[in-house]
């Protein structure tokens, strides 16, 4: 394998805690809109479910590609009519307000002081199928440092499709071997790895909450095995100069 | 006029000063193959000559749109060879190498200060007829602290054409007047105003060397002239907290 020139990041689950910061934004909708009884975090796992089939509208070619934002919207519709909420008693600014919860997602702990001792080495960038504006807005409100902002929307392809991972790759002049995937998902994994990327698995064994069964340890021996953002900088030499950094060990 | 919430810059010649960066790698090459008779500055001048006329190629579909890193290269041999350089001597590598003195540019001085404060209270973001490789790794050497990398190869075309200025808007998620073109070059502000973007002026008068005769002030009312960076901040409000910052005035 070549030296690693690039990190490229996973970033709902892997960098940042899309389940609470979700059900956060859905609660406070809910007792705003006078239907608190609604589990805030039921209708959040309801949404993403609805994340995979509608990308793959995209992906099959049944729909050209359409931005996050966009299907974010549109699920988020469903899944508040299934909740019963009324949706014509609710403004579309409001409902734009409560789409861009998104962007309003919590990194975990570990995520900004290692991305920080990453970015020391490595070109650090977002690998997500989130769309640009929202990876921006997510990146200003939680000091994600990327280097630059990556993804679905400017490779015009959602992942696992080979184009995601290739063109990104080549967006940065690199070859494959010379970007390492990060993700907590052991799928994304395996098809960075079928691209020839080197990959990193990262545990988020709270993504689902706490009955999480998926993902709770590396599927295949992935070159790197890491606990968190910080082991993974100890484990590539990138050392804890910077004081937010924990000590090495 | 609404409020801005994002600046998006010209690079280069307003951000980087690509001459003196460009000769510099040329005046290294030019000794190191035997062929330091030639002047570097008059063979950068000729390789930025040959700039619009390639971008023109892709503009009027004579061409698809085609990274800027491929345009310099095929420039750069024109160059060389008019400068009696005989290109079989060198290798494809050595030439790469040679061709990434643009990934290698120098930020004027008040640059790197003045985006710091300007990303305190905007997004910052090149909208470069660059291609992202070349801004990353300048970024990245420079320490300019964009909070993405946009331009040319993200919106699929190259500036003036409207495409440019109206897709990174899209992609900001933003409309045309919540975004400022900031550039030292009267055409690049024209076009951006006939999109419907906000307006800075940056004068940089040794752009081409003490001779400049072109851009050496504002050749309409834009809605912004400032002096550089810090003045530019200074106008939007955003105070020297930071320490890099000169104090305000």
């Amino acid at each position: 394998m070549r030296a690693i020139k690039a990190l490229v990041f996973d970033v709902f689950g892997t960098v940042v805690d899309w389940r609470e910061g979700v059900a956060r934004d859905l609660a406070a909708f809910f007792a705003r809109s006078g239907t608190a009884r609604v589990d805030a975090h039921a209708v959040a796992d309801a949404w993403r479910r609805r994340y995979q089939p509608s990308m793959e509208e995209c992906r099959s070619g049944r729909r050209p590609f359409t931005r996050l934002d966009a299907l974010h919207r549109e699920n988020l519709e469903a899944v508040l009519a299934d909740a019963g909420v009324n949706l014509a008693a609710i403004s579309p600014d409001e409902l734009g307000e409560l789409n861009r919860a998104w962007h309003r997602l919590d990194p975990w702990p570990d995520a900004v002081p290692g991305l920080e001792r990453l970015k020391s080495r490595y070109t650090i960038a977002p690998l997500s199928n989130g769309n640009l504006a929202l990876l921006l807005n997510m990146a200003k409100r939680a000091g994600l440092p990327w280097d630059a902002i990556l993804g679905a929307e400017v490779a015009g392809a959602y992942k696992p499709q080979p184009e995601a991972y290739l063109r990104t790759v080549e967006i940065l002049g690199l070859q494959p071997d010379e970007v390492c995937m990060v993700a907590a998902h052991n799928s994304d994994l395996a098809a960075a790895r079928a691209c020839g990327l080197q990959t990193a698995f990262i545990p988020r064994p709270q993504e689902h909450g706490a009955a999480q069964t998926t993902d709770l340890g590396p599927s295949e021996r992935w070159d790197i095995v890491a606990t968190d953002f910080l082991d993974l900088a100890d484990q590539l030499g990138c050392g804890s100069g910077n004081r937010q950094g924990r000590p090495r060990r």
